[in-house]
């Protein structure tokens, strides 16, 4: 494959050549690392948006929901479900279920499932670096759902600029069953299908779990049966000195930002506007306040260390003679005569060896 | 911590060693690999048992049921939960609730739920590394019991010998929930839960799903209400040939083994007896047929990668200067005049060139 001509394309934002190249970068083929080198100067400029829960929270009609938003508001919006996950829950993918008439023919929308399969060096580094290409491409939001809530899916979710966690009344014991690290994750709350029994009761659960004092309970927006393009306005009498309640205070989502608790309707449409609303004034208020280049240096930190560790990795089993040398010993180890330990660090003295005499 | 007296202890049965040794693997403190490497000669007389499904599906009373079933038969159980797991299923650690009064001042029941935080190198490893322990300080079983859906937490549960796939008739959809890959991976089918509607249409379902024929509908061992010690037989109409019903035809079980699908009541018992004959059958099946070796060797092979990755992870980022390289490199980085890839391959390189000058 012609990585030059990706590169070009993905520059002069041509559909096919982004496909082209999420595939490559996807199975990990060659060449994919020289064509993310050559985007990340353009990478940046995107405001990514993980959006985690349980299955059956209706994550999918959300993003549907969000993604119409997004783009009445002439933003462009691209979508990755990371399906890493509960074979259990039941769900189609993301992908399948969205491409649904309104946005399909739409090129302000993108919507990518992840192929995780093939992925070299984990589903994280991946989704990080599929996102770099629409990223670079020029999205300008990245919604990332993980469909599935097991903890590498939680860390995606949570690599984004802002994460909404999304629940249900009926997800079981409420709140009692977060675990504690799910709720510091989450800049924004959502309890959705907020017209069902429990939905209230959820709300107070969450704001009473997020320390949310008694005084403060504005903080709970409510979602209108008509919303509006207008923000959410907190009651007058529970605005502290005309400061904006949402830049007090601190929280997950970094200096001046507590994660509010939304209901929504998604089903219905209710309480998208708002919550885009939110997602707005989180990432402002990240920007402002440096938390947003904070969260993108330790972004690109992990990512560095991602793609060493991997590049280490394919150093001995892919370039090197590693997967030889563990065959001529397994023998040895499958008897026990020689421990795992010791035929791995035979391997790693092996290559040390091998490149000191530069072979 | 005198690794060399963990050794001894744990050769010696000493359950305070034991949980100790466990301790130094789980947190990666020094000496960690000297003790597994240690104790690998005596490792592999256990039975590893996965046992994997939604939640909700009642594993941990299924669990709570096998280990009072083996201690009736004199077989000493250890049980690791690992649950990196959803933090929605509201579940409780196994570990707590399987505390429980008939068994925790056995000496032949060991239960510990792993502690996946500190865990170096990955949980996948980290488990098989307890595991090996516990293998050798002499368990006869070895449960493992997942908490959780994710890829990761049904790959440790399929690295297990024999591996048990827990299903409920309010599983959602069924199987037809259950996505492609975990049929695959599951030698035995419970159908949990067995005396609440649509257990029967789940049990047909799971069996046609796993393409047996109508003529084969025996392999459905329904579970008695009145469980015995006696192995389940199947009724003498169905079987062809006076052949073992199980001994016959190809599946995820190694030669000779095609996955049966086992009706239970956990909560009242019912089943418990059946599902530790099918799990001594398959371990004999396993073992008879090269199945068990070929298991154990893929599973030393992984565990070798493993090591070697980590130890090559730990070259750069403990013992080497890859932390510091990383933070002169990284403004470039989060300034766009330089690629992650760039970074990450100087990293490689500097780490090689040290080495080669013997520095």
């Amino acid at each position: 494959m012609d990585t030059d001509a990706l590169v070009a394309g993905i520059k002069q934002r041509k559909i096919a050549a982004l496909a082209r190249t999420i595939s490559l970068v996807e199975n990990g083929r060659d060449g994919y690392e020289g064509v993310l080198s050559e985007l990340h100067a353009s990478v940046g400029q995107a405001h990514r948006i993980g959006i985690t829960g349980p299955g059956g929270a209706g994550k999918s009609t959300l993003i549907e929901r969000l993604v119409t938003t997004y783009r009445k508001r002439g933003v462009t919006v691209a979508v990755v479900a990371v399906d890493p996950t509960s074979p259990f829950t039941g769900g189609a993918l993301l992908g399948d279920r969205i491409r649904m008439e309104s946005v399909s023919l739409d090129p302000g929308v993108y919507i990518r499932s992840m192929a995780t399969r093939g992925a070299v060096g984990g589903v994280a580094t991946t989704t990080r670096e599929v996102c770099d290409v629409l990223d670079a491409f020029g999205f300008e939001r990245i919604i990332i759902e993980t469909v599935g809530v097991g903890q590498s899916e939680l860390a995606i979710a949570a690599s984004a600029d802002s994460t909404v966690l999304v629940l249900v009344p009926e997800s079981g014991d409420g709140v009692q069953a977060l675990k504690a690290g799910v709720m510091e994750i989450a800049d924004v709350f959502v309890v959705n299908k907020g017209d069902r029994p429990g939905a209230d009761r959820l709300v107070q659960e969450v704001e009473v779990m997020l320390g949310i004092r008694r005084g403060n309970a504005y903080r709970h927006v409510a979602a209108h049966h008509h919303p509006t393009a207008q923000p959410p306005q907190p009651p007058e009498s529970a605005v502290p000195d005309g400061g904006s309640p949402t830049l007090e205070g601190g929280a997950s989502g970094g200096p001046g930002w507590e994660p509010p608790v939304l209901k929504t309707v998604a089903r219905e449409g209710v309480g998208a506007e708002d919550l885009v609303d939110l997602l707005e004034r989180h990432f402002e208020t990240l920007f402002q306040s440096g938390g947003l280049e904070a969260i993108r240096r330790e972004r690109l930190a992990r990512h560095t260390r991602a793609v060493v560790d991997r590049a280490l990795s394919m150093l001995v089993w892919e370039e090197g003679d590693g997967e030889a040398r563990l065959e001529a010993g397994l023998d040895a180890v499958v008897h026990g005569r020689m421990s795992p330990y010791k035929l791995a660090h035979d391997i790693v003295s092996d290559l040390q060896q091998a490149r000191r005499n530069g072979e």
